[in-house]
């Protein structure tokens, strides 16, 4: 990627906001968060594949039509959104920098290029400057891990991390939860059902993450993209970081066993009284009552659950903490996130 | 209990068996399982609540028929399969043994009783001699977490233990899982559904497991059996271990995540190897394939599956592996390991 500087913009014209991928998941859920967020913006397009041109989306009460992506398509955009796979990216955001946008990439295109940065507001928005023009949204299970992460260890240094998740079927597309819907249908009416989008039956069922293994380590994409983001999101570039990713039957929030363990004694009261003010961070942690972090409360919802808090047993030191965390993956996890970074910038905010 | 010693028993005839909690998840396995392995019986009788009386259960092309359970149930009983709660094993365990029985109880009534033994036969069943009367069979997780476990320790000498789980809703009994099927079918339907079994909404959600929380320590019951048993069975009493169990909407079969700390530096291949002649052990390690250890092929399978075998990048050292495992709840986390117990005590088996 070349290296662009950021043209000067008026503070006094809302921009125009661009999104690639508009009807996937997280294109229909940025749609809603800029809707809800009420972000100023004086246009909005929705850019996607050929298949997908002529539809319409809502949006504040109008019905936008969907436009074909082309090498043309970016001029006029101050802001575009990318949420089209790796490799629309890798071929169209260019494109956008040099038409004079900011793209804010959700893809894995670009967040280890060490001229882009990988923000998550809460965790890191100090790095977002300098930027050559692209901006990479990181790795759902990496965004809402260190929103309850950063503060930690801004307090008591991080030196070790294991992370267990129970990743939903979002992640994978809105194919992913139709065949988890259509899949659970006829099992449970003893119908039979080849799943199509997923590799192995997802009703009732549980499996280690549908991206490719790496045949040297054992471990998935998705695993060494958590933990490389991870370390970069908490600036952390050796952090050691253990990580298993499972799918659970669950639609669209991700929730994750996290075990820290700091560089000294710290005790789960200084852990939770932190993390109760800490930014998008909202505490379910009733002992009393059983009720700690759940997909289903995370969902649709702004902020990461964390809960279970308590000293983990396997480290007799008192140096590890347990937790329990859930935020939904298509907010948080994806295009809250994203237009969260645009907040950050300066732009699509009321002046 | 008192303590008790078996009476002589002639070689020459098969024994009676009952099951106490007959017509319970539990017990309709244990019927399944004493009919699959053909286990030499004269007679097999089954007691439950008055609820459940006058019923009749299949059993080798025969229907018996459900008796209720009383204090006088145990007359001529040789072994006694307890499955009906921690407090009816309390009550009545005692007084089967004092007929002359040999008690396996599947609760949680006597498991950390000093003179009852706790057994996995494939783990230590050389723990089974001398017994009182009473022999424990384990928590599902340890039961099914042991299998893989012990062989390792035996080689290598574990030292620390992380164990998450994905557990499923039979370990809350057959109402948990019609409670599943409902929640789900109404979940689909768009239809309103209330939990009546379990705490939280089943369908499309995980929670905490149900097990009442310590208010001090933040572990529930289910984390604090699972370490307590584990380190008992495998003979490690201080053995550090976290642990966090979690239910998935999963019918029957249990997988967690396991992260081991051995001694010395062991490799995967060292440990795959190992475990690929270990008993009650299945492999399911495929990267290529992405097919590792899954609920669903665990799922009426006497075998713990075991995959996902790699160094666990949490640990520097090259001491620690990760793995994950499924086991069938139902089978290996209950009936299957009570009937095994049986047998290793030379009852049940063909002389």
């Amino acid at each position: 990627m070349n290296a662009h500087s950021l043209p000067p913009r008026s503070a006094a014209l809302a921009p125009v906001i661009a999104i690639v991928g508009a009807t996937g998941a997280v294109g229909i859920e940025l749609i809603r968060v800029l809707e809800a967020r009420q972000t100023p913006l004086s246009r909005l397009r929705l850019l996607a594949s050929p298949r997908s041109a002529g539809r319409t989306l809502p949006f504040r009460g109008a019905e936008i039509e969907v436009e074909v992506l082309t090498e043309d398509s970016f001029a006029g955009c101050d802001i575009v959104f990318f949420s089209a796979g790796a490799s629309i990216s890798r071929n169209y955001a260019p494109l956008a920098v040099q038409a004079g946008a900011v793209v804010i990439d959700n893809s894995s295109a670009f967040r280890m290029d060490p001229t882009v940065p990988l923000i998550v507001p809460e965790a890191n928005a100090t790095a977002l400057v300098p930027h050559a023009g692209i901006i990479a949204n990181p790795n759902c299970v990496a965004a809402i891990a260190t929103v309850a992460l950063a503060p930690l260890h801004a307090c008591w240094s991080i030196r070790r991390l294991s992370i267990v998740t129970y990743q939903s079927a979002s992640g994978a597309g809105a194919a992913a939860m139709e065949e988890l819907r259509a899949g659970t249908a006829a099992h449970l009416a003893g119908a039979p059902f080849t799943p199509q989008v997923l590799p192995h039956p997802y009703a009732f069922n549980i499996f280690s993450h549908n991206a490719d293994v790496d045949p040297e380590t054992g471990y998935n994409g998705e695993e060494l993209k958590v933990v490389a983001e991870t370390r970069r999101i908490l600036n952390l570039p050796r952090l050691p970081i253990g990580i298993t990713c499972v799918r659970v039957p669950v639609l669209r929030a991700h929730s994750m066993a996290i075990s820290v363990r700091f560089e000294d004694h710290v005790t789960p009261d200084l852990v939770r009284a932190r993390l109760a003010s800490a930014p998008g961070v909202r505490l379910v942690d009733d002992r009393a009552a059983n009720h700690f972090p759940m997909p289903s409360e995370a969902t649709g919802t702004d902020d990461v659950l964390v809960g279970r808090i308590r000293t983990d047993l396997a480290d007799p030191s008192g140096r590890t903490i347990a937790m329990f965390v859930a935020g939904d993956q298509l907010l948080k996890g994806a295009a809250l996130n994203a237009v969260q970074i645009a907040e950050a910038l300066g732009l699509g905010v009321a002046a």
